[in-house]
């Protein structure tokens, strides 16, 4: 049966990948994600751990109302509370499964979790048992299985498929198997539970290896990969969905009917969009979606290219939706012309916030001469956003002397009020950044801030990517700033933060506005 | 015997890393980095291409004054001029080796070469002969070997081998394999070769799998595994060094036995130099040395680590020499305890070196309240530049608000003698640019613009790095700048790439100083 040979990309970017430091995404970040990776083709989202936070719950819930193609899934771990707040954050979920988990290694047993096999086994199928009550699709995880014994494995597998589990995943947890090793373990699981349930892989990078080892799970049995966009992920992250999914397509000599149900020219969109909102950039050597992983330095190559172009290309840039970065469009472009290459794009927007697009291209048209596909991404991700905006920047002068002080002045619109202020800082940036502070009264501290050209020439776009911690028990939010400007976008990213920050807090009230938070 | 699975590593940072678009390096970085690769342990070093460029030929001589313990390689393609440019460049050396290579797969060679496959015998016999009468050490590479028919591989390994090659490449250069065909092709052609020679592979990273192929390679007979540090190199690079040692080392029990004479705790240090030299930093994913390999983020994996690190870690950050950033030296730190860190730091500077950094030192220690460990690397690798300074800044002064028309004037030193000038443009930066190139009369086009803070907090240094052609014939050069203040490390950056980009052009002369050129 071809259908056996039918391999489900289950796609961790929302949950793993979220863990990765820094990349803490708020609701709307992660609806958009959740939206691009239905457009994508991922067989399942993973799309959080609801009994992590509320906001991780009102996340998973809000993903449900949005995407009805891809199974929408909520990790939780092998204990009554997670398992009804998964259940429960899944309800409205046109397609649902529950992922639960629990450590079946000797040395997670005994060191973390401080259980018996036997009582290892028993939470498990007491957890699957619940999580059937909320949905027939039910994941179990056997967490750190690469170092776990075989028969146990086994045993646990037979245990959690008579309690209902329909995908076993095995999970290398700590990125520690060879390619070998891991293509074994999948031959004689796969073996040992034949077709009563799908077996799943989930490999960590920490060697260089998760691609490979995912690769010879496939090769030996395993029907599902879990992997993440721009392989993100705790530590050196997942296997990268888009080097997994080009590497088959690829060899299709060798993964011969294998097939995924992913449509790759949505790989280099999905990439950006990643990228752009967690502010995590791949390596420009990075494979598939790097900026480089197309293109061609020395003569040698640049010759054999214009050659014959299989001569060093074994994928073209187009199946994954990467064109040339052509110039589309110029200051004398009108809303029509704008809102097709949109569409091209496979940007769906509201007609308001092609209207809200619209504007800001035409401001940025008058500065930039040239607008390439990859200005207009970065105008949408960065720019169109729903999150409440309950700081905005209205004006912004510095000044700046290498033997002086520098110096800021900056307007912001706050409850309907404009509120000037100034500071010094030891440098531009520094000095906007303390007086955003000042007015807002919000302290931040910034862990990391970048700055990037998004295309080519002096005019280029700056992109300003910054993560700021505003509170000691909160996460380290992202905030971006998109301008000619690199002053004012980085005023913009700050800004951004803060209100990312604000938009997070328990019931996405502020402080003032709500008693006994 | 033991000495049989002693592999070497051959490292082509500086050949086929500097391919990767925008990582061209001047000669005093590519010496910079030939240091560090030794200090690292490294086999061979791959230095360049002679015949590529009389820059290219140059660094290569320079490399072999300051390189004693690796060997130092030169790349030539197989014909009599790049063989004889390569033996000249190695004149110097202590330890020296030609690497010739012709393409061997039936598609290059009908449209690359256009040649029979019996010349492309006689020509790799002849290059192997001819660069015999230099060295000893003659490696050999078949190019495209991964598309080339294995009867006719053996054939032309055959020829090699009696012409006098004692190493023999397999390169992946298209970057198609699966690690189970390369670990095929090597075992079939290590039983044909025996110990005739030394079977090494090359292999690209298109699919994700550069590591993989070359483990299973070294795991079928190869003894030289070439690769670059961060897996830098053409399109997706090459495999990672950082990654193939550490799964050796990491996995001792399956390459029981196998050794490399890389001192781990040099992967670290090595990996910081090349990210600042090429501007290519690694992805916070990136096995190995990504900020965030070692780091870990999620409660359940925090908790785990704590109650016992082997459940998390299978590698410990001391081991390829990451220690915590920890906070070492302020503004009363004297002269003693910044030469003493630099030395923990592997730093082995000229006393007027050490002098010029501890100067840069306290200016910067009088700004930011805590030096980290990055820092000081960052102050290093970024300031000591031995190349002419032929432009410095001097000061500068910028104006902007974010209704009004940015503006820098700039000061900058030029043949003893400062020049004054300013310039708008559509931001900060863009008029700081403009002004430079006013003041030059260089045009510079910008290819990138990057900033990224180098430690934590609101008054952390600011790396800028730029990318720019000032010149349509020659390669885009990098410049680095590094200041609490991001305009200033902006100009310094882009005066830099200005300097580097006059260092190189022919006979180290400026344009007005020779009639000619």
């Amino acid at each position: 049966m071809n259908d056996k040979k039918r391999v489900y990309i289950f796609d961790t970017t929302l949950r793993d990948g979220e863990q990765s430091p820094g990349a803490s995404m708020n609701t709307e970040e992660k609806i958009k994600i959740a939206a691009q990776l239905q457009r994508l083709g991922v067989d399942i989202i993973e799309a959080g751990f609801a009994a992590a936070s509320p906001g991780d719950f009102d996340a998973i819930r809000r993903i449900c109302e949005v995407v009805d193609k891809s199974t929408v899934c909520s990790l939780a771990r092998a204990i009554d509370r997670d398992i009804i707040q998964a259940g429960e954050s899944l309800a409205e979920a046109k397609h649902k499964r529950i992922h639960t988990f629990i450590a079946t290694s000797p040395i997670h047993m005994e060191h973390k979790l401080k259980m018996s096999p036997d009582e290892v086994i028993r939470r498990a199928v007491a957890a699957v048992k619940l999580a059937k009550s909320f949905t027939d699709d039910v994941e179990f995880s056997c967490e750190d299985a690469g170092r776990s014994e075989m028969p146990f494995l086994k045993e646990i597998l037979d245990a959690v498929i008579e309690a209902g589990a329909t995908t076993l995943n095995i999970p290398d947890t700590v990125g520690y198997r060879l390619p070998q090793e891991m293509g074994e373990m999948i031959r004689e699981l796969h073996a040992h539970v034949g077709e009563r349930a799908i077996i799943s892989v989930h490999c960590h990078n920490d060697l260089g290896l998760a691609v490979a080892n995912s690769l010879f799970s496939v090769l030996n049995g395993a029907r599902q990969v879990e992997c993440t966009i721009n392989g993100l992920g705790e530590r050196a992250g997942n296997a990268a969905l888009e080097e997994v999914v080009m590497a088959m397509k690829t060899r299709s000599d060798v993964f011969k009917g294998y097939d995924t149900g992913i449509n790759t020219k949505e790989i280099y969109p999905s990439s950006r969009l990643v990228a752009a909102i967690t502010g995590i950039e791949p390596q420009p050597n990075k494979a598939i979606v790097g900026k480089n992983a197309f293109a061609h330095e020395s003569g040698i190559h640049q010759d054999g290219v214009l050659k014959c172009q299989e001569t060093y290309e074994i994928m073209r840039a187009e199946d994954i939706g990467l064109e040339t970065n052509r110039l589309v469009l110029g200051k004398h472009s009108g809303r029509h012309a704008f809102k097709e290459r949109l569409e091209e794009l496979g940007f769906d927007l509201s007609p308001e916030d092609i209207e809200k697009a619209f504007e800001r291209f035409k401001v940025l048209a008058d500065k930039k001469k040239e607008i390439f596909d990859d200005d207009i991404r970065m105008l949408i991700a960065n720019e169109i956003t729903n999150i409440p905006q309950a700081y905005e920047l209205v004006g912004l002068q510095i000044a700046d002397c290498s033997s002086g002080v520098p110096s800021a002045a900056v307007t912001i619109r706050h409850d309907g009020e404009e509120i000037t202020d100034a500071g010094t800082g030891d440098g531009t940036i520094d000095a906007i950044f303390k007086t955003i502070d000042r007015i807002s009264g919000h302290q931040g501290l910034l862990k990391d801030y970048r700055v990037e050209a998004v295309s080519q020439g002096k005019d280029a776009l700056a992109k300003v990517v910054v993560n700021v911690k505003f509170d000691n028990n909160a996460n380290a939010v992202i905030g971006h700033g998109l301008s000619i400007d690199t002053m004012l976008a980085s005023a913009k990213a700050y800004i951004g933060a803060l209100n990312s920050y604000l938009s997070m807090l328990p019931s996405n009230c502020q402080i003032d506005d709500c008693e006994g938070v």
